[in-house]
C-alpha cells in the first residue's frame, strides 16, 4: 500500500496495550493516524463519557469497538447475563461515535461445539434489533481454529458468511482479519462470498515459530502472510473501509508505544 | 469405547517420545497393547533391518509409519531431494510391514501457500507408483491450521479429501486426527465424504490452555474435543481399523513410559 493510504490506517487499541486510552488518543494525534479501535476494558478507566468526550475533541475517527460476542454460557440465565452485556457494549459503541461492534464470539461452555454454534446465532438474532436501533452494525469476526476451545466456536470466514447471510449489511456483517483466515485453502471464495458486508479488515502477520497461543502476532512483514494478496480481494469485495492494525504480542507491548507506532506506520505502508 | 476394543489400540510413538524403539516394543507387549506406530527418527538408532525385526519378533502389528511429506521447497532440485527422501519413507513402511504411510505434507517455503499446496499436489503424483509398487497407501493427514506455517499446507480434511479423490483408495487416503480437525464446522461432512478413504484415526485431546503450539496435546478426555463423536462418524465412513494414541506432550514425555501406557489404556477405554 503507499505511503498516501495511510488516511485508511486505524490503530487497533490492542497494538499499543501499554497505553492508555489518553496516552493512544494522544499517539494517533502525534503520528497522524487519523483512526482508531477501542477496546472495552480500555474505556473502564475514564468511564465512558470522558472516553467519548476525549476522542470527540481529538478528531480521531473510530472504526470499530472490540469487542461483542461471548455468547455462549451454560445456563439460560448466564446467557441474558451475556447478552445484557452486549446491550452495553452497542450502547458504548454508539456513544463512542462507531457504527461497528466487532464479534468475538466465544467458546463453549462444554464439550458441545455445535450447541454452542447455535447459541452464537441465538445471540445474534436477539441482539440486531437492539444494535439497529442503535445504529450499530455487528461484525461477525471468525477467530483462527486455535482459538475454537477458549475464544469463538467461529472459526472461518465460510461460517461468518453464512451467520451474516440471514441479515441486510446494514445489521450483520463480517470483520476479516488475516491472522485469523490466512491459511483458509477457501479463503478468497469466502471473500468474494462476503462482497458488500465486510465491516472490517484488521492486519498483522504469522510469524514463525509462533511466540505465544494468544499473544503471537507480528508486524506487518515480518510473517508468513500475503496481506497485501488478501487486502487486494478484501477491496474488491468493495470494502474501502479503516484498516486496523492489531498486533497482540508482549515484545511489543514492553517497547515505548511511540516506536511502535513509528514501526506500524512504516510496514502498513509497505506491507499492506 | 468398552474396554474389550482396547484390540484397536495402537501406540503412536511419538507419546513416549522418552522411549527408544526397543523400549516402546517391550512396553506394548508388557501393557498389551497390540499396535504400534513407528515414527522415523526412532528406527536410525537401531537400522531399518534391526527395527523391523524387532518388531516381527515382538508379534506387534504396525500400524503406521510416521511420516512422508514436506513436499514443498523452494527449488526443484530440493524438491527432488524431498521426493527421493520420501521413496526411502516408502521401503521404510514396506519393510517394517505396514501399508500405510502418513504424509505430512509440509509448508511453503515462502509466502506463496497456494503454490506450496500444488508442490504438495505434484509431490504425492510423483509418489504414488512407487508406493503402489511396494504396496504402501498414502495417507493425507490435515494439520491444524495452526501448523499452516512450519507443518503443512494442508489443513483441513476437505482439502485431503479433495487431493485423495484423485486416486483410487488403495494408493492414497485421508488420515484423521482429532485434535486437527475437531473445530471444522464441516467436519462430519467431510468424514461422511472419506468414506472407504480413511487410513488412520489418532486421538489425544485439546487442553485449555494449550501449553504449547506443537507439543500442545493432552490425554483423552482431558480436553474439549468430541472424541468419541468422531471415532463414531469415522467408522460409519467405513474405518475399523486400528486408532493410534499420538500425544505430543513434554509433561507426559518427562513421565516414566509404564505410567504413560497406563493412563493412555484407561482414557482410551473411557472416552474413545
Amino acid at each position: 500500500m503507499s505511503q498516501g493510504a495511510l488516511d485508511r490506517l486505524s490503530l487497533n487499541q490492542i497494538t499499543t496495550e501499554q497505553w492508555n486510552l489518553k496516552e493512544a488518543i494522544e499517539g494517533c494525534i502525534r503520528h497522524e493516524v487519523p483512526w482508531i479501535s477501542v477496546w472495552r476494558h480500555k474505556i473502564e478507566e475514564f468511564g465512558l463519557a470522558e472516553s467519548a468526550r476525549m476522542i470527540k475533541d481529538s478528531g480521531l475517527k473510530v472504526s470499530s469497538l472490540c469487542r461483542g460476542g461471548m455468547f455462549p454460557a451454560a445456563t439460560a440465565s448466564e446467557r441474558q447475563g451475556r447478552l445484557e452485556d452486549n446491550f452495553r457494549a452497542v450502547e458504548e459503541a454508539a456513544e463512542l461515535g462507531t457504527d461497528t461492534l466487532v464479534l468475538v464470539c466465544g467458546p463453549a461452555p462444554d464439550r458441545d461445539i455445535d450447541q454452542a454454534r447455535k447459541w452464537v446465532e441465538e445471540g445474534i438474532e436477539k441482539l440486531v434489533p437492539f444494535a439497529e436501533q442503535h445504529g450499530v452494525k455487528l461484525g461477525i469476526e471468525p477467530l483462527h481454529p486455535m482459538y475454537a476451545g477458549d475464544r469463538s466456536v467461529v472459526n472461518t470466514l465460510g461460517q461468518a458468511n453464512q451467520m451474516a447471510e440471514k441479515y441486510n449489511p446494514s445489521q450483520v456483517g463480517v470483520v476479516v482479519d488475516v491472522f485469523h483466515v490466512w491459511w483458509d485453502p477457501d479463503l478468497y471464495n469466502q471473500i468474494t462470498r462476503a462482497t458488500g458486508k465486510i465491516l472490517g479488515f484488521h492486519v498483522s502477520d504469522w510469524i514463525l515459530p509462533v511466540p505465544d497461543i494468544f499473544k503471537g502476532r507480528g508486524m506487518m512483514g515480518d510473517g508468513v502472510i500475503e496481506i497485501n494478496r488478501i487486502r487486494q480481494a478484501v477491496e474488491r469485495a468493495g470494502y474501502l473501509g479503516p484498516i486496523e492494525v492489531e498486533i497482540i504480542n508482549q515484545s511489543i507491548w514492553d517497547r515505548p508505544g511511540d516506536d511502535v507506532l513509528t514501526e506500524v506506520k512504516q510496514k502498513f505502508a509497505e506491507h499492506v
